[in-house]
């Protein structure tokens, strides 16, 4: 497997990034991608009982369909909490680009991000979007990536090349955070690309394994998001065997669980004023999920991560961490090690000495600057 | 009622507060509470895992016996994961005021506060026991409430005179907070007094539904802490008829709530660095225990927080944590009322029109100034 960090669009993608005016910064804000054949397609939503108009409206279309077209992404305003305008307004973003393609609207996926409960100024979207197609091209992932970005610093971006059914494959993904990430699931975009032929049930298979050993993984602030989408189009044009299940499946879901991971590092890299990166390892846990939970606990704990800002070997809020997670533990039976905190990573580990399993989070420092920027936002 | 916002102990109590070395400060660290004749006493403890080393001898105590004379309160050192080491320190301060007094040390509760991990230093302590005992007095009480905080900037303090079973009976309380706050327990040290005679088991009842009202809907910052410990000691002196039931105990047990409630308020007012207090009140929901769920998910958001202390009304922090709760409700059926936010107290209602249940919590805003706190705490 080749690793690229860079987004390079499959055989068949094409992409654009533009500004429509939603951005009062002016800044690029309207995304495009689109595969000129049907693509398989798999979804993940946000588990938030609040979901914003296009998580709603894309659930519609994903019930009745799993082949799409095009993925029409915003940001500057995330349509949500706007009522029924609000779901006219993500059905519009999606007729407006079958409209331009001479597709069906249930063809096109729509996701928003910004601001909470104003509404969309819609026009500026259908405005732009004729313009929008017509420069569509493969390099346009470039712009496509840093038009779905918010307080985001840089562009979280990834292609993987390797060799699956006698051909060469690429899977490439480009992702936005910054805040509002916490499982589950992590608060945030993830548009996937691939040229594989792969059937859809192991494609859905696939994308849950890879979300919850990536996206699933990381917090920020503990903060769910409305708007949270993760879309992997499969528009099977690199010409391999199909990709049902066995060796090929699992090589397949390898690259994308790494593919993943690296892009959910990177929204904690990047998290909202973080200054460290964190791994939290808890290790010889009964099961996997207990040492989520309890790396999760940590990771979410305001007063460890501000010590980790502070560079203060305070072990003692990783203490009561563990024993606010719940579980029965013995203090004899917990050790704890703290990696240098004079670095930009700083290593977590915790053992629990009661069992196998293990599992690794990722969350940065809490500091004074995710207060300015939370404390501003609007 | 009379309600005084200062701590007088009811007849029987005495208290003092030292300073014995172990607040580098040189700031008073150490308190005595005693009741001149057993009182009949009602705990409540961490649910942390790992709790700290007087929080377990307590309970071993509390589990053997419902009588006590003294309470030993220490800042400066939570006596936390300090294994074997610790739990004979927290004995040899039981033991130390028993011996004082000539009392056995199972009728004297331990309560410490501080850095976690670290080995306390108990010579310090023991030392200075006798001195403490010395100058016990009545309004000893003014020392005592001192020496039990930390980050505290004001100590919390209140009493109530009221009229049952024919005589006038005092409830009185202390608290310390001020970081670490959040249900269950509260993140604190609740020590209450009264001189007023009760069943035991009227006592424990009182004092569960006071805690549940009070301290357990209150968050600064989400984290449960290894030490909270709510101890009410009663001591029968006022020489009333015994409160077993009815509506005399429902009299002692309004007084309780008002002020735990009260000195609930005053955690949160003093919350790490907290610029504002927020009360948050959830209406209209099916259960209490769902309004409490919705208000605390909003109260513990970190970009809520963050937007109160920009004084920046981005409800949509609001509708993201109402959906991040995980109740099933319709986006119209939400509805936010946010009050002025220039003002030091801001209000927060939220309807969800299912039911006519409600619940109301407290909590501050996070600010840099928490953070600043934090990073240097050890």
């Amino acid at each position: 497997m080749k690793i690229i960090k860079k987004a390079i669009l499959p055989k068949g993608f094409q992409a654009n990034g533009i500004s429509c005016g939603l951005k009062r910064s002016g800044g690029l804000d309207l995304s495009l991608m689109v595969s000129s054949v049907p693509a398989k397609t798999a979804c993940m939503f946000t588990v938030n009982t609040i979901p914003a108009a296009p998580v709603i409206l894309d659930k519609e279309y994903y019930a009745g369909n799993k082949l799409f077209r095009a993925i029409i992404a915003n940001s500057g305003n995330a349509n949500c909490f706007t009522g029924k305008k609000g779901l006219k307004d993500a059905q519009l973003m999606s007729e407006s680009v079958a409209a331009g393609l001479g597709i069906k609207k249930e063809e096109v996926l729509v996701a928003s991000t910004g601001i909470i409960g104003k509404p969309l100024d819609i026009e500026k979207i259908t405005r732009a979007v004729p313009g929008l197609i017509t420069s569509l091209s493969a390099r346009g992932i470039d712009t496509a990536k840093k038009a779905i970005m918010t307080t985001d610093t840089f562009s979280k971006e990834i292609t993987a090349r390797l060799q699956i059914g006698g051909q060469t494959v690429t899977v490439s993904g480009i992702a936005k955070g910054a805040g509002m990430i916490a499982p589950d699931m992590a608060t945030m975009f993830v548009f996937l690309f691939t040229d594989a032929l792969v059937s859809q049930s192991a494609l859905e298979k696939a994308l849950r394994e890879s979300v919850d050993g990536s996206f699933n993984r990381v917090t920020v602030d503990g903060c769910m998001s409305t708007n949270d989408t993760v879309i992997l189009m499969a528009n099977g044009l690199s010409g391999n065997a199909a990709i049902t299940g066995g060796k090929d499946l699992r090589v397949f879901t390898d690259a994308l669980n790494f593919i993943n991971l690296e892009l959910a590092k990177m929204l904690v890299l990047d998290g909202e004023g973080a200054s460290k990166f964190i791994e939290i390892k808890v290790k010889n846990a009964r099961t996997v999920i207990e040492a989520k939970k309890v790396a999760l606990q940590i990771a979410n704990s305001n007063l460890f991560k501000c010590a980790m800002y502070g560079e203060n070997p305070n072990f003692g809020r990783i203490v009561a961490s563990v024993g606010a997670s719940g579980i029965d533990i013995r203090e004899q039976d917990l050790k704890i090690k703290l990696g240098s905190l004079k670095k930009k990573k700083i290593d977590v580990e915790v053992r629990l000495s009661r069992g196998d399993a293990e599992c690794v989070v990722y969350t940065s420092d809490l500091t004074p600057r995710y207060i300015k920027i939370n404390a501003e936002y609007s």
